[in-house]
């Protein structure tokens, strides 16, 4: 949205365009400078932050829609992208009050105030989703709601509107534990990597240090990793062997669901 | 819903106290005779069956909508539930005019046919629950729109209706990759265990065969359970060693998101 026309717009008539009770919310995540990072977002008025979101059309799917908003969000598309789990828990979820009020007071930048009828001041649940993006790929869309747009790291994260904390937390937990099934270095890392680089950010998602050595030991015996005939040059008698990502075996593994080659 | 008028009032009322758009599935996974099973309903004038389901009132929780349905449907409470994936994307819950008719063909037996305003003629989009349950603790309760009800091998499921298939694929899936990070066999095993009954309950989840004197190892290096000083007599010569759960670890290593001991 990029007027008060198309704000008004969407306040009024948004019930027949979308799915009323029902959102997404994205968890993007970026690796740069050894970083994990998460893009936010700034609405006017507010004083804390949000996840980029949307809704869902009457006439879209669910993946149409969660790729839709991504686009409209980083100019990407066909980014990698995974639902992770819906939020309907969280007292702010429940209180369609107290909800409303944060919303007001972004929407009093086009004089609107939702009464308790209108689609948007209705209890919603959200599906999130996480995307993992290249920092350099993105580009940002400014929006006329939005004040301010940030990238942070995910250990230093700003405090956030309603359950939206929760829902990194989750999306966090969620990359970690699908590290050895879905291809995330894959959409991290370059497509081909010395291995300090893919241990430096597992290291970093995971969240703690470990053996370089066992690592690469056990990396290899997943079967995800191939070291290549090749290695790249950073310094005098320094040239690491490159590696590239097994995507075959990732999505082997990832139908049977199962990591541990039993 | 046990009479006529309860389904009347369901069909011309519900809509007050439930969220529309918004469905729950549940498949409800238990163990017996080496065979992994799965709770299917078949209502009244289907000749397809169906995963039993139910709706989330405006003022529970998610997490409370999931448990209400699965006592209602199982009279267990506090069972081991857990969400895994929104479905909105079938051809199935986007086409509302044949969602409509195959829910006609059951109101037909309160002579109710469903007008195109009726909160339940409308797109759905279904959050996935499983549960997994102990066989004989399972009490399933009549309802007034459901003929039958069975419990049927995964390997073995009749035509469902809509995109129940897909779900009940999805939630097998995640079973399979969780089953390293979930108490899955705690909750589908008596408390104390041997070998080779957790051996068959796992070969029989992720569907196939493999060595177990591996298996013992790996499972004991992953700390999920561990040896007790008891066996179990089972015959002349024959007293295998029991085993129990490690809770403890199976908790940390769900916060950690980690299942390889990095």
């Amino acid at each position: 949205m990029d007027s008060t026309q198309a704000v008004l717009d969407f306040v009024n008539h948004g019930h027949e365009r979308y799915l009323p009770h029902l959102s997404i919310d994205c968890v993007i995540f970026s690796y740069h400078e050894q970083q994990l990072k998460i893009l936010l977002i700034r609405y006017y008025n507010q004083s804390k932050w949000s996840l980029p979101g949307g809704f869902i059309a009457k006439d879209e799917t669910l993946t149409q829609a969660a790729n839709r908003i991504l686009a409209e969000k980083t100019q990407i598309n066909n980014l990698f992208l995974r639902q992770f789990q819906v939020f309907g828990d969280s007292p702010a979820r429940l209180n369609e009050l107290g909800a409303r009020e944060v919303h007001n007071a972004t929407y009093a930048k086009v004089n609107v105030a939702l009464d308790e009828n209108s689609w948007l001041a209705k209890r919603t649940l959200s599906i999130g989703y996480y995307a993992l993006v290249g920092y350099l790929d993105v580009v940002v869309t400014p929006e006329y709601l939005v004040d301010e747009y940030c990238w942070r790291e995910v250990t230093n994260i700003p405090p956030l509107l309603f359950d939206h904390q929760e829902i990194i937390e989750s999306a966090l937990l969620t990359l970690r534990s699908q590290i050895y099934q879905q291809p995330i270095g894959y959409n991290l890392l370059l497509e081909k990597f010395t291995l300090p680089e893919i241990h430096a950010l597992y290291e970093t998602i995971l969240g703690k240090q470990f053996d370089r050595r066992n690592f690469r030991k056990k990396l290899l015996a997943l079967g995800l990793v191939r070291q290549l005939d090749e290695r790249r040059n950073i310094g005098p008698h320094r040239s690491p062997f490159l590696y590239e990502f097994d995507t075959e075996n990732y999505r082997r593994a990832l139908e049977e669901g199962a990591v541990l080659g039993f």
